[in-house]
């Protein structure tokens, strides 16, 4: 259903007003997602339900395909690039952003009951920063990782620029909250899973590394790392690196710890 | 030599004006380094010659291990964090930054020729992303790349952002130009390099890759990726992925292949 809006204070377009003040204070039970790789993604990969669209006119010929297997009910705005970015309080390059609802999050024990008997799950503590979150959903999704743990501190994957350094990546892989880093543990090792603690500091070498027909791969943040009574209950693994540098950025260990970790168990998924 | 700014006008500080402005127009002969972590690497591991430092002053005393190794003659301009801003254009959160002097570029076939027997190189063909060559000289030095080689599409790994992303890694490994992709993959073989080149359609699994003693990996940039003519004269290599996912970062991707190459050969560094 396209709809063409002139007016940027049209009552329809509310929720795409001031699009960065509403990512700080966030949206409830909805979230943005932005660009037409994210957008393929959420319409046909994604579980998450698409409330409209907010489209720069440009653009809706192009997406011509995607439109098509939208629901007929869901509202498509349209608008000129000038109306857009009044709308929108920013000029957004891509001209296209889409309103979706968030899906209410299962209880951990439920989500690992559903991985197959041969399964990969990440687990993620204190990683504050939406470009690393994002990073890691893109290579938890290019790995076939059956799901994300989150512990409080660890921030939204549906925050906007965490849907798009994802490239659709978050709104694929599914995922929940844990309460705690101890309760993460205690769900995967009840749920049978191997898990794995990478740390500077681990025992063992990450190339050498046999992975468990479940296994779970914990990350924390750059600097701090992991708590150490979390590191004295799991596996703990590291990365050998040339003498004296700098830690690797945390999404790109997610990503090498990944693909050994898939290679080696020959994940069917690969 | 400290030297306290009170004016922003100080002609003295007149190669920190603007840097943004500057960073676009570029500075000849000298580049701007910013932050603790990138000034430790420029004072001590590199090969680049500081010409002076603007710190606000809060920063003068943490940073006393590092000012105490510099020359003496070396001027450290100190300023409060309002005239710092003033002169930069924009708040400098970290109040440190350093101009310093290129250095020159020696010839490829110089370059490789100080390479030890057993190495490992990186070759990237039109990456025009800083953030992207940023990333990919972190997991070089992180994983004790010998030398990094760019063809001339390939952004400057001593822009500001670059060196920050890099985490210094840009300061740290050699790195030096060729006038063209056929150029680069002809150096190396002359210089007994096995030059492999990372594509969506490789013919060998880089989990399954022995690299040999002398290794060079290709990169091109996401999406393009490398011209099929240079793929056709070197061994190509893929990273399986799950089903139908958009492609890895090519920094991720960097920093998995080179983790994997160098955890098989046993590089020394590690």
């Amino acid at each position: 259903m396209l709809i063409s809006v002139s007016d940027p204070d049209d009552p329809r377009i509310e929720p795409y007003r001031a699009v960065r003040e509403r990512d700080l204070v966030g949206r409830e039970h909805r979230f943005v997602a932005e660009g037409e790789v994210v957008l393929r993604v959420l319409s046909r990969q994604s579980r998450f339900k698409i409330e409209s669209l907010l489209l720069a006119e440009s653009r809706a010929e192009t997406l011509g395909d995607v439109l098509d297997v939208l629901s007929p009910e869901i509202p498509i705005y349209t608008a000129t690039r000038v109306v857009m970015d009044a709308i929108v309080g920013f000029p957004i390059h891509r001209g296209i952003l889409a309103i979706a609802r968030r899906a209410s999050l299962p209880p951990v024990e439920e989500l690992l009951s559903q991985m197959p008997e041969k399964a990969l799950v990440v687990g993620l503590i204190g990683l504050a920063n939406h470009d690393n979150v994002g990073g890691i959903f893109r290579n938890a999704a290019a790995f076939g990782v059956g799901a994300v743990l989150l512990d409080h501190e660890t921030c939204d994957p549906l925050y906007r620029k965490a849907i798009r350094v994802s490239v659709g990546g978050a709104l694929m892989v599914p995922y929940t909250r844990v309460p705690s880093a101890d309760a993460m543990v205690q769900a995967l090792q009840a749920a049978s899973f191997d898990v794995m603690a990478l740390s500077p500091s681990g025992k063992e070498i990450l190339a050498q590394v046999q992975p468990s027909q479940r296994t779970a791969l914990l990350l924390g943040a750059e600097g701090p790392g992991l708590p150490s009574a979390l590191l004295a209950r799991t596996r703990t693994v590291s990365i050998p690196m040339s003498g004296g540098f700098d830690s690797l950025n945390v999404a790109t260990t997610s990503g090498i710890a990944l693909h050994h970790l898939a290679s080696a168990a020959a994940f069917p998924a690969l």
